[in-house]
């Protein structure tokens, strides 16, 4: 089969790798029906993180299982299936406490190269959720999103706290900030009279996508004006809760002074170079909670939401490519050109 | 009237100062019936935070309400009353939301220097607490505890979500650490089969008063090994919650490393020299939550419990002595020679 291998800093090429078969009794085999860019690729990408030598690359995939192993149960073949960029059993302690991407047996997706033909999937009993039906168009780029961003941004409103009425500001509006906009409305916020959902954005395209999402108010300031925006429309305090999706130090630093003591903040930007005061912390009342998002937790609620037709994340991709372009798939994203990049095989 | 004073490292005296009055129509001037050192006193008397020159010092009391401003309308002169180390209007947005060490009109009462004969109360009505009657020799050190040490372990289990069942872990077996086991206690931790109170410490005398105030393990070690013994008895994936009562680098690092992914951290100990990597916590998924405790949103409650006789806090206090010999009681705390000294007038 054929998938993206990264061999260098911007350098991604589409070539021929290994059929994947089932290894482990648990193991699946699926058929890939879409894939994607995340912006967690980036990282490597741009050669930030550090590239040891040529490795097959992406994490976010929804597909059609063609083979399972003996000891799979749950999942059958020619069902279309999404799953989450950590392999789990779901059945450990801290699956059973909901943080499956902190599973004993976890198994990262993205050694698997998702941006391929074909995946193998480890423990898929515990990995995958099945589609109630077979999806349309619509539905099959949401499930897709529900994948990483979705998810990801999901956890970001629960990781930060967000009830029915908070007033929510999201830092960063990649594909997860704009999905966190539309888990906070899911999750009720901004509904009432005093709640909002705020989301920082200076891109015209970006903004009316987080209106579309449930954005109440786009606040284009940065830095300490971009803080005092948000203090002008939480009553002076600052939010309830503080969504960052970013993962650098300025993005952590503007959550910290955009939530209002007392306040939390969830933050699933993976971090770069980011070091909290604990004397600072400590003098602003804010929780802090972050992580890999435990996708898999909230996939049967989000995969029942998309079908459903209450939320529609698929419309973060705004670049569709086959899987053979992935290179400029990469490209448009990380000029900025694209919030997310599809690939069909 | 007389007071304490601290003029240098390791130089408290007892000496003459100006006898407090109502300044403010919001003021009360109370006569103290007991006074305390905290372990937050001892950061400034051994010099580590800088001192300008001399300076009143003390801000946990109990006392009687000689006198309020024409402004003060629940406090009335004659009440037993007790507060916090900040005064707060319990009015202001941040008030309201239950960080009252966050008021926008917050003043320290470590300003007034209440390791003194009188005090002066700003903001007397959404300060003080009045006791429902008079208190015995036993509720009376116990309120005491309640305006520190008591408040600030009952936030330390909030801040880390303490429920009834969990797993908790407290980390320093000061006062503040003593008295977060109680209130992991009154909050349900423990209980039932699963639950753990488990307090870190190698004094046998504070090692009792842990039991006694309901702790079901004892871990000596400290350091990795310390968290090792932490995941043996925690189904080896750490506890649930853990409470930080200290303040260093090292009791930070040793809190991380205690919690289950998804875990909560309260802490409550000032950091001194804590920074924390974002990267490690992210992957840990453990919530941190800390800050100067909120005392005053605990106090009704907590004052209610001394007079109920579920929780006996002034147990901390194994020194008493004469406010004139304030001296010798910050002497015998430094060198650990008594966990908390009480100071009468």
């Amino acid at each position: 089969m054929r998938g993206a291998v990264l061999h260098a800093a911007r350098d991604v090429r589409f070539e021929e790798r290994a059929d994947p078969a089932v290894v482990e009794p648990t193991d699946a085999v699926i058929r890939t029906l879409a894939a994607c860019v995340c912006g967690s690729d980036l990282w490597p990408y741009r050669g930030i993180n550090e590239i040891a030598g040529p490795q097959p690359i992406g994490h976010e995939y929804v597909g059609v299982v063609e083979e399972v192993g003996a000891e799979v149960a749950a999942i059958r073949p020619g069902q279309v299936v999404v799953g989450s960029f950590f392999a789990s059993d779901n059945t450990c302690p801290n699956c059973r406490y909901g943080y499956q991407t902190n599973c004993v047996r976890r198994q990262p997706m993205g050694a698997q190269g998702c941006q391929s033909e074909y995946i193998r999937v480890p423990l898929a009993d515990g990995t995958l959720v099945a589609a109630p039906q077979p999806p349309d168009e619509r539905q099959l780029k949401s499930l897709l999103a529900c994948s990483d961003v979705m998810g990801t941004g999901w956890y970001a409103a629960v990781a930060a706290g967000v009830v029915p009425g908070s007033t929510v500001v999201v830092v960063g509006d990649g594909a997860v900030g704009l999905c966190a906009v539309l888990a906070a409305r899911e999750l009720g916020a901004g509904s009432g009279g005093r709640g909002r959902i705020i989301a920082m954005s200076r891109h015209e395209s970006r903004q009316e996508l987080a209106r579309a999402f449930g954005a109440t108010d786009i606040v284009v300031e940065r830095g300490e004006a971009g803080v005092e925006r948000v203090k002008e429309l939480t009553g002076g305090i600052g939010a309830d809760a503080v969504l960052e999706c970013v993962g650098t130090a300025e993005s952590m630093r503007q959550a910290l002074r955009s939530a209002r003591p007392g306040g939390g903040i969830g933050f699933v930007g993976v971090p770069h170079g980011v070091e909290i005061d604990g004397a600072e912390l400590f003098n602003s009342h804010v929780s802090l909670r972050g992580g890999p998002a435990p996708v898999r937790a909230f996939l049967p609620d989000l995969v029942d939401r998309v079908f459903a037709g209450t939320i529609d994340p698929g419309r973060v991709f705004d670049l569709e490519l086959p899987l053979s372009e992935v290179a400029e798939g990469y490209r448009a994203m990380d000029e900025r050109r694209a919030i997310k990049t599809l690939l069909r095989p």
